[in-house]
């Protein structure tokens, strides 16, 4: 037996106890005639002590060798420590060592194990498993594996079934690339990894599965940005017989039971807002509300006076920063040049100061007066000692400026407190997406997202118009699940893939299986995906996903730790019928 | 909303309560003056009644119209039920429709929707979304979430953390063949799924996860026999300082956890039997001991007589079958017919009845007297009534062979009552298992196994003999679980890939991450994995594992519903670096 306690447990009330323990040396100071280690594993650190009144010299010796992250176990009495530590839940005791047996010996590890480390992000990749070892990456995974274990609980109250569905399933050339996977027994032929289970789920309720769900892993061979890994996690759920409302409180209720057990915060019910709404007044469809800075249309109060660029501007907006009027002219050009920056795009930005005794003082006061500005005051709902910062241009991207500026301020406001956790349905999205490249509408959702009773009609008249029965659930700024009411009969399917510029032989062939399967007895349903690693990264008051996750990928898609992805045997390929075809 | 009440849920209390259910036409019986449906959902059936005095015409004929499979929902009133049915627990009431609604209309299905259906394997697989309505089907999925939910909390209670592991990972030549994924972004490179998370979890406990687990798809790119899938489920499990008693006793938990949760099963201590005696007693390293019928040994009591088949034989062995003394000749001829199958390769068998008088009569009376075949009877354990079978040759394969017969033999016999559990460890399995057409040694567990301590010097004189700290927890003769303590030294990890013909560059460009990692102070570890899809089929009492898995794939790996795998677009393997090369 390694251990009797683990470096967590003991406690004053275990004083005189003898006890084995085993872990990591976290660290060690030697006096001289005393040594002291730190003796870490995953459930705390438990002091050690070694002293030469009591310790026998040959020990002494041997407890002086002990380095960094040795692996060790000992065996000794609990005793009163001397002088305690408050910050330790054991630092009352400490263990008279009476036996001391090296399991292993380590090698100085490439950066500190602490929880402020001096190891880069390359280094702590490549050494993923001391990564590991540090509190922060260790009680992430600690955390998600408290997420997960509660939403099964939850789900599996509410009468939802956990299926595994196929991991080796069919390529489709809708949506996101495919990651594929080449099959030996059918020569020439592939698999492809599941970029979510939706078709799979939506044959669950055909099949009378009536609540489904799975904490499963996707796949999207797109080219990585920050923060995307090639393998993601959703909690991927279906229902049967559902209405939208249906789904949106069921799906309410496990976001404020995970947020009531593990964040202890209790959250009432969730707003709702359109999609238009949102992007009206946040430029965003997943807002952040735990701040205000709405933005203000101004149109109406600003075109038909002498200002060129707001009279041809389709659409002028503002939103008006708590305390900016403060700001000085060389603040005020910095932030002028962040939203100049390519990343946002806008071509300038016209202000106006609400100073405190209610006066205004604008970049433009050449051509708005005082009673012009209390209009733009009163669409923006600034507060005197507010900015007022007003972007104009085309809608789409003036409101996604806007936006940008927008989170940014709040950011340097400091009102995006992870602490503080603001849940919003949007809803009512539309159904197509207009692809300004080549003037095509693809689904913004998925194709077997159902349109709105009744609008189907719209699709060939006017089809941006057309509404879908989808939502997002979005917890500060951050979309973490989305889903739709799906079609669920073949009409309607093939309609929707003839809209989306499939032949009918290529809908057949691709998604063939669905519609057959809609023809024998296909009950109205819908659901939600959440993207588990954004959730838990949020409810864990973080902003970045890859602590949360065990064995990230790089940008270049590399595990760096193992080296993969990496060639295989020319020998392999053969027997797959492959062979490779690299253009320079 | 579509729904007050599910299908299973109404009882006579609920009588007078107006209610809205949705469901499936099981069937209708139509009398002319009263039309009776069962609604099927997930939770149950209930019975829809239509007559002609309370229901009006128009809905009597719509009525009329409903087919097998038909989605519809109803509102009406819970009324008491004249002739009541006890088998169903809605059985006391009926629901007099006001109102009907016809969802989605459904073709007549490929098979009957019935818990003995009459659709051949090749149609339900195709039409599995139909196949799964059936409650044998439904009922194993949903068994199988009631297994992976009692699993899960039994380990988070005792403080193992589910971490998910890559499935996007890296090739190794070692084991059996990987299915592979080419890498886009990282041209004429690949990645390979998880046969499984092996390295990742020893891994784990070096960054001092101490308790990992892990429900997790496996992939091997294996010829398939029946009633095994190109992907699978394992529960993965991997512990910090600790030896093979604390994880028999860990996992001899779970097991009974899961028996006692999920079956109702009390089970007190599992036996434990050494590899070595399991292949003496039973022929087999996972026997089946719901029963006897162990084998005996006969060399001693059978050789030095004029009988030169078992004179020549290195081994000559029989097991006692109950009751078998009554076998006709003919009979017996069969069972002999049967040993000497090609699947099973005896080259005859020798048998003795003994007789209910105490007397015997063998098939080689000539050889042997009555005080000869006692000594058989005692070495068989063989009663009066029984039928002694003997086997002799060479003692793998002696072993084997009679290891079938009685397996088959019990089966005849009803012996393998799925309703009984009788699990067992084996232990002590040798390091490495000899390749019988190389004449080389392989890890038999796999090369990250510990030799037991101080055997390792073995290695160079007495490969066959070194014993591994290698168990596998047998459950009614499968295999339901294995694993090990693991090698937790560079050292010894290098010594063992050298043992197993790695050159030490190939050791270190295959798993220079995992010795790497064993410099930086890796604890004594070692862990065990569950086959999902096995232990669920036993614990639900059925022999193929196919009910359990949502949507299995056939023996040639192909996902008949989606018709998978299938060929891309050249598009697509250009983008991957990659050219189709079939050999005819």
């Amino acid at each position: 037996m390694y251990r009797t306690h683990n470096n967590g447990a003991l406690r004053s009330s275990d004083i005189g106890t003898e006890v084995t323990l085993s872990g990591w040396v976290q660290k060690s100071r030697d006096k001289g005639f005393m040594i002291w280690v730190d003796l870490r594993d995953r459930y705390g650190i438990t002091q050690l002590i070694f002293d030469e009144e009591r310790t026998p010299e040959a020990m002494m010796e041997q407890a002086r060798t002990l380095g960094r992250e040795f692996v060790v176990q000992v065996t000794g009495k609990v005793i009163d420590r001397s002088s305690k530590n408050p910050n330790l839940p054991t630092g009352d005791i400490e263990i008279l060592v009476s036996e001391l047996t090296v399991l292993n010996t380590a090698k100085t590890p490439p950066f500190t194990i602490e929880d402020e480390t001096d190891g880069g992000e390359d280094l702590r990749m490549k050494y993923r498993y001391l990564d590991i070892r540090r509190n922060p990456v260790k009680n992430s995974l600690i955390f998600r594996h408290k997420v997960t274990m509660e939403v099964r609980k939850y789900l599996s109250n509410a009468d939802f079934i956990e299926v595994e569905t196929p991991y080796l399933i069919k390529s489709t050339p809708e949506g996101a690339r495919d990651f594929v996977v080449p099959s030996r027994m059918n020569a020439g032929q592939f698999y492809a990894l599941p970029q979510s289970p939706q078709t799979f789920k939506q044959l669950l309720m055909v099949g009378g599965m009536d609540k489904y769900f799975q904490i499963v892993k996707c796949f999207r061979d797109e080219d990585l940005r920050a923060d995307r890994q090639p393998e993601f996690t959703q909690i991927d759920c279906e229902m049967a017989f559902v209405t939208q409302e249906d789904i949106l409180n069921r799906f309410e209720g496990l976001t404020r039971h995970l947020l009531k057990e593990v964040n202890g915060v209790e959250i009432g019910d969730f707003p709702r807002m359109t999609y238009d709404d949102a992007m009206r007044k946040y430029g965003n469809d997943k807002p952040d509300i735990r701040f205000g800075m709405e933005f203000g249309e101004l149109n109406e109060v600003v075109q038909h006076k002498d200002f060129g660029v707001f009279n041809n501007a389709e659409l002028v907006v503002g939103i008006a920063v708590p305390g900016g009027s403060s700001y000085t002219r060389k603040e005020i050009d910095k932030l002028i040049d962040w939203v100049k920056r390519p990343q946002v795009g806008a071509l300038g930005m016209v202000y106006c100061r609400v100073n405190q005794d209610g006066t205004f003082k604008s970049s433009v006061d050449k051509f708005y007066d005082q009673e012009d500005l209390a209009k733009w005051a009163e669409a923006t709902n600034a507060k005197p000692g507010d900015l007022i910062c007003v972007l104009s241009g085309v809608p789409n991207k003036v409101r996604a400026q806007l936006s940008a500026l927008r989170m940014e301020l709040a950011e340097r406001l400091g009102l995006r407190d992870p602490k503080v956790f603001a849940p919003l349905w949007i809803i009512d999205f539309p159904l197509l997406e207009l692809d300004e490249e080549t003037g095509h509408y693809h689904a913004m959702h998925h194709p077997f997202t159902s349109p709105k009773p009744g609008q189907i009609e719209l699709l060939s008249t006017d089809p941006g118009a057309v509404k879908a029965n989808a939502y997002d659930l979005v917890l500060n700024g951050n979309e973490i699940g989305g889903g739709s009411i799906r079609i669920h009969d073949k009409e309607t399917q093939a309609l929707m893939f003839d809209y989306l510029g499939f032949t009918p032989e290529e809908a057949q062939a691709q998604f063939g299986f669905l519609m057959d399967a809609f023809q024998y007895g296909a009950p109205p349903h819908g659901g939600l995906a959440f993207g588990l690693d954004r959730l838990v990264a949020i409810l864990g008051g973080q902003e970045t996903i890859r602590d949360f996750i065990a064995f990230p990928k790089n940008n270049s898609g590399r595990d760096v730790m193992i080296d993969a992805p990496a060639p295989v045997d020319p020998e392999q390929l053969k027997e797959l019928s492959l062979a490779l075809n690299i253009q320079e």
